[in-house]
């Protein structure tokens, strides 16, 4: 059996990792990025690398594509230097951007017209995971896509959820997960927030919180940094911004009124309106410590 | 050494817990209700019961008020028949009710007039377990009244976390617990609609998101009483209304907006409009499939 070829295109966080696990892995893997940077370092580990992505995709029988946005992903498939051009007939597209449901689909359906096949790939993790190859993927597509995607995410994942035959419902599972996260990680501010201006402090909350009911997944990963006043972004405010856009504006299409998914966007875009975009999502506490002044922790030196 | 003895003011799921954990444990323990049923099952267990709050306090060393909110816990321990009329001077009250810490200062100033001692104890467990003595308890206190307590919260208690020597501590704690345990419970609801409303199983919805980072404690258990469709009160909706108007009100006195809390609430108002306000609290699932026409799992005969 010859080796399984795959290209990665876009070496962000969890781009890099997952490209990283499948050269480690064995695959023969070539990564692609407009950042330098990330082309050098990838370079680096001894995995190949490529100037666009049509010449990444040439030859290869799986391409993932790790950005950020729908629109990101029409330009790497469909775009100038598109990969699709290039891809040999019969190969399979990963989609793991965040993207609409409907959008989804619809790339999926040109994908198809060209031949090749779509697996519908959202994940869930972070750079930590992927650089393991511990992956989370919220996968659905045709049988044959799934049957070409094994070897790449056999490389990059712990857990793939097998979630149906059509491409737009791996999406649809990564927005009802954000719609979660998103909110968990406000309300988590908020309760913090709460707790601080009644007078309690922040490693107790934390202490018992977690074992308590109230606890989630977020609020356990996220308070930790309020604790240790880190806001560097592991995972930027901005993007929650962006992903319960994406939520608000499908359900929107559905028909279906989200509250809560929009009170904690109001809470990303104070953020932003703070100029805390690009901090750590944490950060949305101090829209609450602004408004109320609340002594938040002060780092430890 | 004599035997502890200890009364349980409220005998619903939680107080009847309560003191038939103290019984197993040795406690000579005394409980009261205003409903006979509960007097009965109590008795039948072997424990003592008695027909008012004063009769029960008579002689005891420690005595839990186990009652809905802060009204119910001034009647019992001020009103006519009250326990802090008869309660042994030295005895400890601990107040389990969810109140806010501003009221529970006053009643246990009111207490420690008395020549008792208050200890603030708030609950997080549920009935499963208040039975098997294994709940969690947010105190604080002073040290005397910790020392009081003890025997009482060995029996019942896995964990007692010890938040400080004033009296409010406590009850804090459990407002910040509350806020994320309603914020969470409404956010499962919407995002188990938006999966639904979009064409995923709920079965699917929760084998993902509990190995995601959507996951929640009240996501995890919340939501497979809507795959059952069971929605008989194991937590009626109602506590929701109450808890959260609570955590508002005490963020309001402290000059704090909890826009989450607030939009969990008309979640819970919107249940309570629908005639759901004795349903569980996953039946604000019901809010979200009347407004967008979502078809929820039906029962499995």
């Amino acid at each position: 059996m010859s080796v399984h070829k795959t290209a990665i295109i876009g070496l962000g966080a969890i781009g890099m990792g997952m490209a990283q696990s499948a050269h480690v892995a064995g695959l023969q893997t070539v990564g692609m990025d407009i950042n330098p940077t990330a082309m050098e370092s990838l370079a680096a580990s001894g995995a190949g690398v490529a100037e666009t992505p049509a010449k990444a995709a040439a030859g290869v029988d799986s391409l993932a594509v790790v950005v950020v946005n729908a629109a990101q992903t029409e330009t790497v498939l469909f775009g100038d230097n598109g990969a699709a051009d290039t891809l040999p007939k019969g190969a399979v597209v990963l989609g793991c951007a965040t993207v609409p449901a409907d959008t989804c689909r619809q790339i999926a359906a040109r994908v198809e017209e060209r031949g090749l096949h779509y697996l519908d790939s959202p994940i869930s993790g972070g750079a930590a995971k992927a650089a393991s190859g511990e992956l989370t993927v919220m996968a659905s597509g045709t049988a044959v896509a799934f049957d070409r995607a094994k070897p790449f995410l056999d490389a990059t994942s712990e857990t793939v959820f097998d979630l149906g035959r059509e491409a737009g419902q791996g999406s649809t599972m990564k927005m009802v997960n954000q719609l979660l996260a998103g909110v968990h990680i406000a309300t988590a501010m908020e309760a913090v927030a709460l707790g601080l201006k009644a007078g309690l402090n922040a490693q107790s909350i934390y202490d018992v919180i977690t074992r308590a009911a109230g606890n989630s997944w977020m609020f356990e990963n996220r308070v930790p940094r309020v604790i240790a006043s880190d806001y560097q972004p592991k995972s930027a405010a901005g993007i929650f911004t962006k992903d319960l856009g994406i939520v608000l504006s499908e359900a929107e299409r559905l028909g279906l009124e989200l509250p809560l998914a929009r009170t904690a966007l109001s809470r990303y875009r104070a953020a932003a309106d703070m100029g805390l975009k690009g901090e750590d999502d944490a950060a949305v506490i101090k829209v609450y410590a602004a408004a109320a002044g609340i002594d938040l922790p002060e780092p430890v030196n």
